[in-house]
């Protein structure tokens, strides 16, 4: 079985992944907390690549400068000593009551500027550890009730405060990228920019628009029964997709964070395929890490916890495999063509052809005859039944 | 009473609206069809504004150009005699069944070339009716399985029609701005660009992405069970509503196309405020045509069409009524001012303050007292039921 | 203005809702716990009949019996003082990690045996303090995989468990009748009996079914986009409404827990005038405690919290208001007529008629005119018209 | 390859499944009719077992009885020379406009006397036919407001429709078994029943109950984003799983009938495994047919609709295959034990044991340690991924 894990498959891991404790909405925590420095032996021994965090996971809330450095020194310790890499840092602006409103788009101006502040400071440490990507999930900026919040003086403020931290990043020279992970809901009645295309919208406005790109999480869109592979080829489509949260969700309910495949399996299936092999296109699609964030199950203890961990990193291999079969398989690739789907890759205007041209070509319209064309099958069912094969290899 | 509606009122609807014969999934037609005629002077009756349409609305797929004349001068008159506008015009790509991949993004490209030439064709008659709006609403653009559908090229050919058709505009002195209407499912498995942010995101890449905006439906975002007014909200920062389509719809199932307000009613509520009233914001927000687009229950006979119509207009004035009162009782501006909605407004940083000031400023963050701030409630609440309360006219 | 509260509506809390420290799966608490003693004050002061608790809201988990006797006394001179009744009392099965698993339906037997004795003790103090229904809400009763979870020995177990405590009740002449509250998922993936039906189909099967009905939750039904009101009438029609939980939800998404009516508006409106009015049937279908299970916004400080428990019993009264000027306005009565509602009460067989006599009329066939027929409005939408007018207040 | 289908797999079609036109709610049809008698052969020559049909798919609305009976005598003809069986027929109360407010509960008194005669004809034919099960699918049975249905009534009419049709197969000597499939909307906003459990909990009032139970549909239960698998385990539960729609969805959307497993793939193993393996029961758990309730894609001719409807089977045989290996790895035996999953049949009582006795076990709770059980890892994750890797084909 080659389903096993190297770091030349880029697989990384929050530290508070594994590390969540199990409280939820009902009910008190089933774990203990498990040291950073630990996760970062064990998630090596598994063989990820790197490991990320935010602030808080590495830094209790409120710890003085000696206690903060003490906890930076020992994490780097492991990370030399175990080669994992850093390649990702984010901010907690949502755990404490202070945020309840907002970080970024709070409506009270001092917990804005404090939140700033906040992410300033983690940056640096982003920076020092050699991170390239600065992850942004708002998910406290939102509402509950229309009522109470101006959403576009909201985006204004987002705006201002994404565009002076891109401007902190380049003049201190951190190289950062940042990513805008989006989610509809939860912890928010409604949060702002709810999916990928919102926030792909938003980005567009930046001042530094060229530095941010979005972090996309299969669960958060499938919150939204949306389809998360079209959401990902958009983002690679406008150059954005900077960095991916990979788990598992059923649907249009509370945030499940499942291990990777345990979800909607077929399409876990479509987006490997296309992160590695580009889909139909051929080039692999993405470089990145293929971070996972997801939550072991609260019925789980620590071995438990650890075995999830694996399970991630060999649904994804063995996933990677089948796409692979699968675009290998000759009986696929004549479908594919059976189906037009390169055809589609070719302009709908010849080279150097203007619209005039083609208001002067009467086989486009005039004499083009629309039920013949009709009449013919795409045959989109043989392909889709050729994947769900190859997905239970059974091909 | 003064919920009576006049053309100052803008009111608009879609030929197809008060049109539809009730044909659904599993059933047939329950009512004739209707003479455009007729419908333009019960809508003139009515007191609207103006009525829009489908090229195949007016024109039966297939006439030959004697019989296109014909209804279009049939048409003119009535539109001569009730004095009734036609500010938006749209194309019908997705009811003949050669349509059934999609039209711009096909993955047939003579489909995507005849698709074209079938929009430049109806862009003239829009033109000539004096439409200032151009609808694309993509629905056969998608795919029910992520192996026959290479999105990125899809994208590709979606920009490449939207920039072409563009440039036909200028050329031709047409005028005409265009509005991309999101749609997340039905009649395809997934559709491209499936909500107001996808959509958005897209019409920032295109040639011509000045004169594009999106003309997001009420019931397509709630079919994803998005927060419709955070939509229209986001559309309005970024310049880009340049139309509306008024409707109700009980979330995730089917497109319900009920009557407005006989849906979600509170978020209704909401967005009569922010388009009338801007929200919070005090202006208003929106000065295009408030169109309905809905469909009459397939229940009903041609009596319940024109109740039905009748309806859609008498609920958004009244909830209008509704707006203005929220906005100047004064309880409800204490209660703003409790919840610090106006202080969002004002930048994070002060007039000319650096980030380096910011990072001098220890208020911000060094001697920021988390825990007081978090102690303060936000009054949401409150703001929350005073809005209830107005709804059900009850203040 | 006639909506303010008296013990006579029969409007009740938790203790755990007013008392929510809004603690979230990403959020530390906002709030201080409240002394039960405070909130039964408040609550009194509110105009509210009673007060309904889980075992662990009045007396902390691990308690020693002395320290128990001292909170249930305390308690009881509260209720005392005021009035309050307590007409529901519930069981904790959720918070505690031992039940993370389930309570009655643990893989875990011995887990069951405890969840069974905790659950008898609690019995005993709702008879003590006179409490008639007992609430049971299987949150944990679930999976996340359903390579894990028996769920036909589940439902075994749980309906050991429930016909074991119905004979309990009994015997020791406690005269409580049970409520089973259904809930799609959250905290579990998804939990048994999700659904109004689910669990009447379940109650069915019981050995003491007659004692055993349901705690519907508004939100709960809508978290699967169900109608909550149609979801009412089959309970009703059943004669298994035992008890009923009301809030706010905004579809399908993570439990939300508004307050009443600040969900789907209208619907709260036909569930009031379902209970208050019985819709169209005409008396009142439900005389049982109005019971709010919400939880206060987790922005809100303890003046919000006692504001939105006011606000819960304020829209209810609105919304009951509106519902019988709705009953009570001729042009609806009128319109109910031309939609034959009333006629769907007539059997569809005559009085005495058997199959063989509407075998042999054949004007109820050969030859009825199904065209004719179909060519009649029902006029719906006047109806729903008029409903939403009544619910604005504009009639 | 294993996976090939013969008529002892007992795999069904409706007719009117392949027969599908590919009609939408924005688009015509794309196929033409399929005469059905072709579609017997076919169907015979993939390897089916069975045909089923509602009256309308055999014999067009208002054929006369020359017309009906040449219908018939040729479709009989073709059963007897393929040899394929009719275990299963129903009737189409749905498309005629006449049933636009539903059959047995329309509002209209002489709708329901008319789709009461309209059943019994072709209920006569069933038994002819020798079909075991008639299914009834009240599509339209339901409402778009709350304001013009009475539910009580409504299931009052239901019921008394369903008990004269039941009296009447018994009389009749027709052998026939009920079942009753939910669906929560779609072509109705809301639709009576809209769920297993709602069905279930129907049935149980019924008076010829013991005759009478479900037959639900994947993509039905799906579109209320329930647990299709814990639904059908309660109908085997409640020993009323009397026949099965297979198909495919992707979530809370209108309803797609996809290929069986070309949704929610990991669900449609599950699925198969309770049905063929009884999932941790160990026995077959359903003995009746597999029948297919999807529809071909609009995108397709006639050959991709018979590679359609032998993908179905194919998919089905290779879940078959895979769940068998499932039960039969040892690892997944133990990891089953691990995660004590048989321990959920063994009832909490011990044999013979009163709740008197378990109030004297003071090890169930007075000297129960729940921290340390709680402590306790249940592995349900290992189960989980190794339930993945089985789909997968991985081991």
């Amino acid at each position: 079985m080659t389903a096993t894990p190297t770091p030349a498959d880029k697989f990384t891991f929050g530290l508070w992944t594994v590390g969540w404790q199990a409280r939820d909405p009902f009910g008190d925590p089933t774990r203990a907390p498990i040291d950073p420095v630990v996760t970062v032996h064990r998630l090596a021994d598994l063989g990820a690549y790197g490991v990320t965090f935010h602030d808080e996971d590495l830094i209790p809330f409120g710890s003085d400068d000696t206690s903060r450095d003490d906890h930076i020194k020992r994490f780097r310790a492991a990370l030399d000593e175990t080669g994992l890499a850093v390649p990702m840092v984010t901010t907690n602006l949502f755990t404490h009551p202070v945020f309840k409103d907002g970080g970024f788009t709070s409506n009270d101006r001092t917990v804005r500027r404090y939140a700033l502040r906040k992410v300033m400071r983690n940056m640096d440490l982003a920076a020092e550890l050699g991170a390239q990507t600065y992850v942004f999930w708002g998910g406290r900026e939102g509402s509950e009730t229309d009522a109470a919040k101006d959403v576009r003086a909201a985006l204004d403020r987002y705006r201002e405060g994404l565009d002076m931290l891109a401007q902190y990043s380049i003049d201190r020279g951190y190289g950062l990228r940042f990513a805008v992970e989006p989610k509809p809901n939860e912890p928010r009645g409604d949060i702002l920019l709810p999916t990928v295309g919102h926030a792909l919208a938003f980005i567009s406005t930046l001042e530094h628009s060229d530095m941010v790109g979005v972090n996309p999480e299969v669960g958060h869109e499938q919150m939204s029964n949306l389809n998360f592979v079209h959401a990902i080829s958009q983002a690679l489509w406008q150059g954005k997709l900077f960095h991916i949260d990979l788990n598992g969700q059923h649907g249009p309910k509370f945030d499940q964070d499942l291990v990777f495949g345990h979800g909607d399996l077929l399409s876990a299936f479509f987006l490997v395929d296309l992160l590695e092999n580009g889909g139909p296109g051929g080039a692999p699609a993405y470089e990145g890490p293929r971070h996972f964030d997801y939550k072991p199950m609260r019925t789980e203890d620590l071995d438990g916890v650890w075995a999830s961990a694996a399970a991630n990193m060999r649904t994804y291999l063995l996933l990677k495999e089948r796409a692979a079969a699968f675009r290998a398989d000759p009986e696929v690739q004549a479908a594919m063509t059976a189906s037009k789907v390169g055809e589609l890759a070719v302009p709908t205007l010849g080279e150097g052809e203007s619209y005039e041209a083609l208001l002067a070509d009467a086989s486009a319209y005039e004499s083009f005859d629309a039920d013949a064309v009709a009449s013919r099958g795409y045959g989109f069912g043989r392909l889709d039944q050729l994947a769900v094969e190859h997905v239970l290899g059974a091909r």
